[in-house]
């Protein structure tokens, strides 16, 4: 299809211009003022393009688990997430859908899935997310979260002290159902990927690693994995390598400019180092770091050692909200309270580089899409100017980033395919899926969580809190 | 009126009940399961029922400078802020309609603004912004923004360094026209009420706050101030009283029950038990705080040394959205990366407590509204659980406040008077304020803001930030 934008507001240095814009196929054409209109015109006027952003990460199937779990520190959050995970297969594409229409509806593009994948359903797994980013027309990286070590493992002192068994899978059986995933799923023509994700170094093995390293390059695919999340992760590393798990991952040669790295919160100076020596990207997740207590990302930093990073919604059990503006704004905000020279503050411009070219950076595509660039994929978004949350007329990119926008989202295009246009999705119904939610009914209405007095008494001995019980 | 609202899902004790409410004039006449209906019948099922939330700090008139000012510390944006202060009575008008819509669509039904007064028209922009509630049908308390020291006095050693002019009002005219304001416009009959409303310490007289002091008794009016919100106002306290201005607002008899505390972010363990021992309300704004990089208030403190504590915005120059659920949200989780003791943080539970009741014992209305009790007032919000952003069906209030409600408030209800119904003001029509605004046409998009230049140097040499110009 062929579409002419006709008077969109676009950023120019640090300042604004009204231009046309011609999309062809799946390409930005031509960019400039008093374009002549070719294929569909949309009137554009008193409406800001900009590219579309990338929700760098997130658990798709953790849609059930929104407003479920209790407010917890990742290590006992974790034990009622693993008891309440989705079973069925159609779970896994509902959820697929609700996340691709939460990132679609404020302002994305593209989704990095760190994909839960039911046991002895792997395969169906992945197929189910895919078929649903499809119908969708989202743009979907889809990691298969795998670990080959138990879930106590976790733990500082845990595979030590706590009761366990090895995991159910080998490190072997693993690798051999990546690479029969790549075969069925990896379909980058269509918008779809398949990346590696090893959970993080806490639940895997040199060995894994290392298999999803070389998985990587043979089908040059994306790495995507937890890293240093927690304090106790830090304390993990210390306990495992004697050291730091980034100068670790590194020697695995798990690290470059094709790795994202969630979280990212307990890193020093030096670790910092070895990100911008590799190129790796971090994905920052500021309202699920806030919500789990993992602490504050220390972003600041990152960018001024020239660490890419890119912003994440992170699953809905530890972001209830999937929303990437909300994710933009306090992801960039939260870091005025760490550094007192507000000269080094993410300006609200700066966020959206983060959350464009920043995340297509992070996923391998910078070259290819991420920027109002002509000859790029047309991954563009509409906002309506004339939406009461981005009024007074004063400064769009400021409103859209700082303020709180509702339903400012006027159209989107993936890879120039029209997904969404004033304001209503036309690839899938939203309506008949809200109500096929609602239909599900109660989910985990009254839950029985076991794994979290399994652990909980060791997790507060190890972390230095007072015993179970004390206040 | 009366309404009975059928079949509403409300919070009890760990759990939920489903019940029936009759409302009569202004006041909740019954709450039970199965009660006979009596007047208007709402359905009301799958939907939740809470009481109305305190916008317990806000800024009227910064309606007009959403998405302006850049992210700067108080003192520079302050600057910033009063160079593009509107100047026209009809902004105050729109100004208030617009915080008020806000407050509203967000689960608020009281709002606290401490109202910029256009210098010459103090009286007409009193009864510009109580029109305005009055027309939305908020419930509302106007503070008038009143200082009796120039714009200087705020800085470390300011008044000594900075050129300068006394301010342009004495004290003794600052109370005559607050006891003016009074007159005109206090009554809580009409749910408006005056309160006062001194800045500040930082430039504010002892002789203004005594001023204040005994109209507030004279008249039984609350009052409201900015409360030690950066590390510059906690320097200038040590600079002017030789210690703690908790303390010394204490020995002006400025701190009881009726008095809100808008930021209290640099206080120390001794001036939380002078809040605890008075009585005083801290109001929590922790978007602005994070915007204006001014520090996390140390909320987790306050509540466990049984300080009160509400949730406000601010104003729009400084949390561009105006979303109490957001306020709340960012409010509540901010907390969890300060302590690591999970069994300290803010559930979503106490969260609503705090926005309503913690909102309504701020303003002195505790013993007359903010909770689901027969015979308070009805200040009271529907939530529409069929909403995409409120499913699946987990926990109606973890949803609400973790999560990110887009149109979620169904109905709203201010002292009886249904204001909002089926997500439509009933009293204002949002369409037209929307187009207004939009016709006001660009506001200051091309701003050289003057003042900033006369006082960055000075800032940030006392602040001892590296001199401007290097990086």
């Amino acid at each position: 299809m062929t579409y002419t934008l006709r008077s969109a507001l676009i950023p120019v240095e640090d300042s604004y211009a009204t231009v046309d814009v011609q999309i062809e196929g799946d390409r930005i054409a031509a960019i400039g003022a008093s374009l002549p209109t070719v294929g569909t015109a949309i009137d554009a006027e008193n409406k800001l393009l900009l590219p579309g952003f990338v929700n760098g990460h997130a658990h798709s199937v953790q849609f059930w688990q929104r407003g479920l779990i209790p407010q917890l520190p990742l290590e006992l959050w974790l034990a009622d997430v693993f008891d309440t995970s989705p079973t069925e297969l159609e779970q896994t594409y509902l959820g697929a859908l609700g996340t691709a229409i939460s990132t679609l509806l404020s302002g994305g593009t593209c989704v990095m899935d760190h994909l839960y994948v039911i046991p002895g359903q792997e395969l169906e797994s992945i197929a189910a997310a895919s078929r649903a980013y499809k119908e969708v027309g989202i743009r979907a990286f889809i990691a298969p979260l795998i670990q080959d070590m138990p879930f106590v493992s976790g733990y500082p002192e845990g595979v030590k002290t706590l009761p366990h068994q090895p995991y159910h899978q080998s490190t072997d059986e693993l690798l051999a159902l990546m690479e029969a995933i790549v075969a069925q799923s990896h379909a980058p023509e269509d918008g779809i990927q398949i990346a590696v994700g090893p959970t993080g170094f806490h639940r895997c093995s040199d060995a894994l690693f290392e298999g999803c390293r070389d998985l990587s390059d043979r089908h040059n695919l994306c790495r995507h994995i937890h890293l240093l999340e927690t304090k106790a992760q830090k304390m993990l590393a210390q306990e495992r390598y004697g050291g730091s798990a980034v100068k670790h991952l590194q020697q695995l040669g798990f690290l470059d400019h094709r790795t994202s790295l969630a979280h990212s919160i307990w890193l020093d100076a030096a670790d910092i180092e070895v990100l911008a020596e590799t190129k790796s990207t971090v994905v920052h997740n500021a309202l699920s770091n806030l919500r789990l207590g993992s602490g504050i990302a220390p972003v600041l930093k990152y960018l001024q050692a020239g660490v890419n990073v890119a912003f994440g919604c992170d699953g809905a059990a530890s972001n209830d909200g999937q929303d990437m503006l909300e994710a933009i704004k306090i992801g960039s905000l939260l870091h005025n309270v760490t550094d007192p020279d507000y000269k080094h503050w993410i300006t609200p411009r700066k966020a959206v580089e983060m959350a464009s070219i920043g995340g297509f950076t992070g996923v391998n595509l910078a070259d290819q899409v991420g920027s109002l660039t002509v000859g790029k994929q047309a991954d563009l978004v509409l906002y309506d100017l004339k939406n009461l949350s981005l009024l007074p007329r004063t400064d769009p990119i400021k409103l859209l980033i700082l303020g709180r926008p509702n339903a400012a989202v006027d159209s989107v295009w993936v890879r120039g395919q029209q997904v969404f246009a004033d304001g209503t999705l036309k690839t899938v119904d939203t309506s008949h899926f809200t109500q096929t939610v609602f239909n599900y009914g109660e989910v985990y209405s009254k839950p029985q969580y076991k794994t979290i007095h399994q652990v909980e008494a060791h997790y507060r001995r190890v972390m230095g809190l007072a015993e179970c019980g004390d206040a």
